[in-house]
């Protein structure tokens, strides 16, 4: 094939395109990470300013008289074929949406997060109020927009963006599911617990220095390449970057390396799957990861399967006491992992244990998508989310800070986002299962500190398949079956009633 | 005027054009301090598709069209108008170059960087000179698109890319003039400094966190804005990012705390007059920096006319004595005057006195003119280096480490913009002159670490005036005359001789 055919002209449009994004991802890790405060106005701009070029570039006629031409064209090979297809579904979702609509979501959404920024640490729901509202009347736009375009209801066309071909109707039915098992299971699982003795506490304080040490060294043990990546600080974790440069970030509490740690090696999972993309496909649509869900699979299958397991802290429990001189009975592997699997209700989704996380992504689905349709609006936020924790978990939220203002995601205008954790919970359960059936010798390497079987199962059926499937047939390819609960009802059953 | 006239649809694209090259010095602190080695070649695709973004909007048939027609229109007032012309200037100089040719400079460029940053602490020339012969073939090529686009000589052409409107045959003429004056007055300091005790040099170590310290407390004496700013570590000092958020940075040495300060006050001095620029005319070329000459008069007035003066060491020897615990005769006012007004011909430019400086410039002036000419090829480079700085200072490098490897600027690329930094020195001595006789208060508050005074006249005359004046005017209106080197000769006899 020359290289002025339809197909390759437009990849060498995406390939801008990704570059683009490239720089927005290290833009956005600046912002999070080092950027003044009196930068944020500034930086919205450019956010404003990439994301309408990108938008300009995937929308104009050029492109869509080429995708219209190589969708004719004869030859393509399977990966140049779905690389195609996800061109298209970019071009159909970015073609929905007006260009000075896109740019006033960008800036909105960088507006409301700055306001988040201050509001939070207040317990001040007033001070985001208005621009909560605002990115709210743009989120409806775009919805309405893409309803339209790709024919389908309004919440699902946002929540296609993230989780392709995801439908709101399927999610209705495995969130029932749940919800039918979780609070049986709950209360078996705080029963039980009660009956135990309580694992102890290792006391601190435990220095910033010495948790990022330790960090940085389990980050290693897990594979991940720090001439390729780094490891900072922010308010929110998270991994960023490209998979030359990947950016993860966690945060620091003197009194409890735990969370700080689990954080780092949840996005650590993220980066594998990221640094596993196949390099041939880097900057095409195809190359990229498959969707959020399939990402969130490879954070908490390294976090929750994994690491918060029996097999993998026997062989870093010592670790964790070196790094700051503890010993006695609360280093115990047995304690450690009796104190990672700990499960107790709370109000803080990024704190929550594995039994109760879903219940706080029933409730933001629900008022999610109750937001988008219109049956909500912000003003009622902050009473509908307390009645729906009440309802779900049996706590009412006593601030506003550990109530709706404790997540980013909807004040920087991302909606349709929050079912992908519980479908990754799921996915990740079910996707470990099958590694472990295909290579036996992975669980016992990660009792020795050793992920390469890990990795290497992860990477032939997982990484190194970027969106060359439907998450659907990805799963099923690596599985043996679509989603289903099975496997996640079968990991809690294994892990908190045995 | 309405929304849709040529000109105000100018403004918008050059707008747009100004947000990316924002993204760009952003991505570029990111390259030159935090990025891991592994994401160099992902760095050079996003910055070349940035760069290649910017020369196609810049140079499109419809940026063309609209310059034509606002070029006929009524009603512009004299910013507007100045505005015009710079855009342009830039649309000149962009024209001139076919865009793959810009791309496959920001390409070379960027390879060629990485190349140095291998090759320098080795000593290694041989490793530099196949990618720095690519650069200098593609800036032999772009200096002879613009010479003739721009109707000037090749090297004029680059030249006039840093230093608008300034002309090699003057800059022959003003260094010819310091290379009559130099030799004698570096004797006649040599001989009276050799008549004089030695200055004592402070007994470090210094550590870099009480060196950090200092500075930040000194960057804020000086008048920079935390809220708008950072310092941070690279190995090469710049002052990067935009005027809300300017990136600062320096590099320390624990055996010597008294460079990396002088470099974090030389970059303090870039960021003030970026600072101080015109917000109304944030994003539009007239409103960027007049050039480079005067944006180094503005950091070597900060460095050289004031903080290495004796008026500030008397203000700030006991905030040096204080952050590092030093007591005695070393840390005296007039000792440490003493020692950062020091005379020592060396081999390396940035550590270079200011009355050696020139020689250094001078040097570069000449070898870059022949390598862009055609005079002289990579490959002799070393030898012609070395030769000519026998013959201005009288010394002969020992290693190319400490020759012609030492400076970035051609390694990424940069050529015609050495003059730059001694005409930069001979502004700042003819504008802090003029300050001074402008406002009698402005020295004795330096003594009293009061920089309110001389801020607001060089904010007046020099910072707010951004690019409504060519450089000659800017020098006339703040001066009363073009550049001379009078001022520069007195501040030197002044110094050293009185």
């Amino acid at each position: 094939m020359n290289s002025s055919t339809p197909y390759k002209r437009l990849e060498e449009r995406f390939r801008r395109l990704s570059l683009i994004g490239d720089a927005l991802s290290f833009l956005h890790w600046d912002w999070a990470t080092v950027m003044p405060a009196g930068g944020a106005g500034g930086r919205s701009d450019q956010f404003a300013a990439l994301e309408a070029i990108q938008h300009a570039i995937l929308t104009d006629a050029e492109t869509g008289d080429l995708l219209a031409a190589a969708e004719d064209e004869d030859g393509l090979d399977t990966w140049q074929a779905a690389n195609l297809g996800e061109m298209r579904r970019a071009r159909d979702h970015a073609a929905a949406l007006p260009g000075d609509l896109v740019e006033a979501q960008v800036k909105a959404g960088a507006a409301c997060e700055t306001a988040w920024r201050q509001a939070r640490p207040r317990d001040d729901f007033r001070a985001v109020k208005a621009p909560l509202s605002r990115v709210l009347e743009l989120v409806r736009q775009a919805a309405a927009a893409k309803a339209e375009k790709l024919d389908l209801p309004p919440y699902d066309a946002l929540l296609d963006q993230y989780e392709p071909a995801a439908r709101s109707a399927d999610i209705d039915r495995l969130f029932g599911e749940l919800e039918e098992f979780l609070p049986g299971f709950l209360g078996e699982v705080l029963e039980r617990q009660a009956a135990q003795t309580r694992p102890l506490t290792p006391e601190g304080p435990f220095p910033v220095e010495q948790q990022r040490a330790l960090g940085v060294r389990l980050m290693e043990v897990l594979g991940f390449d720090f001439a390729h990546g780094r490891l900072d600080v922010s308010h929110h974790p998270f991994c960023g970057g490209t998979p030359e440069d990947l950016r993860i970030t966690t945060r620091y509490e003197e009194g409890d390396f735990s969370s700080s740690l689990m954080a780092i090696l949840h996005e650590t999972g993220h980066a594998l799957y990221d640094r596993g993309l196949p390099a041939r496909w880097r900057g095409q649509p195809v190359g990229e990861a498959r969707g959020m869900s399939i990402h969130e699979s490879q954070s908490l299958l390294i976090e929750m399967q994994v690491c918060r397991g029996a097999d993998f802290l026997a062989f870093a429990a010592p670790l964790m006491a070196e790094a700051f001189a503890g010993s006695g009975p609360a280093w115990t592997a047995e304690n450690l992992t009796r104190l990672n699997t700990r499960v107790a209700p709370g109000h803080i989704r990024i704190d929550a244990d594995e039994v109760t996380y879903p219940a706080h992504v029933i409730l933001r689905y629900g008022l999610e998508k109750a937001m988008v349709l219109g049956g909500l609006e912000v003003g009622d936020l902050p009473g509908a989310w307390n009645d729906g924790m009440e309802r779900l978990l049996g706590l009412r939220p006593p601030t506003d800070g550990e109530g709706c203002l404790q997540d980013i995601h909807w004040f920087e205008g991302i909606f349709g986002y929050f079912p992908s954790y519980t479908l990754g919970a799921a996915s990740a359960a079910q996707i470990f299962a099958a590694a472990k059936l295909g290579d036996p010798t992975i669980a016992p390497a990660i009792g020795q500190g050793d992920f390469a079987p890990l990795l290497g199962w992860l990477g032939d059926n997982i990484h190194a398949k970027a969106s060359l499937l439907s998450t659907r047939d990805l799963l099923k390819e690596a599985t043996g079956r679509p989603l289903a609960l099975d496997a996640f009802k079968a990991h809690l059953k294994a892990r908190y009633l045995a």
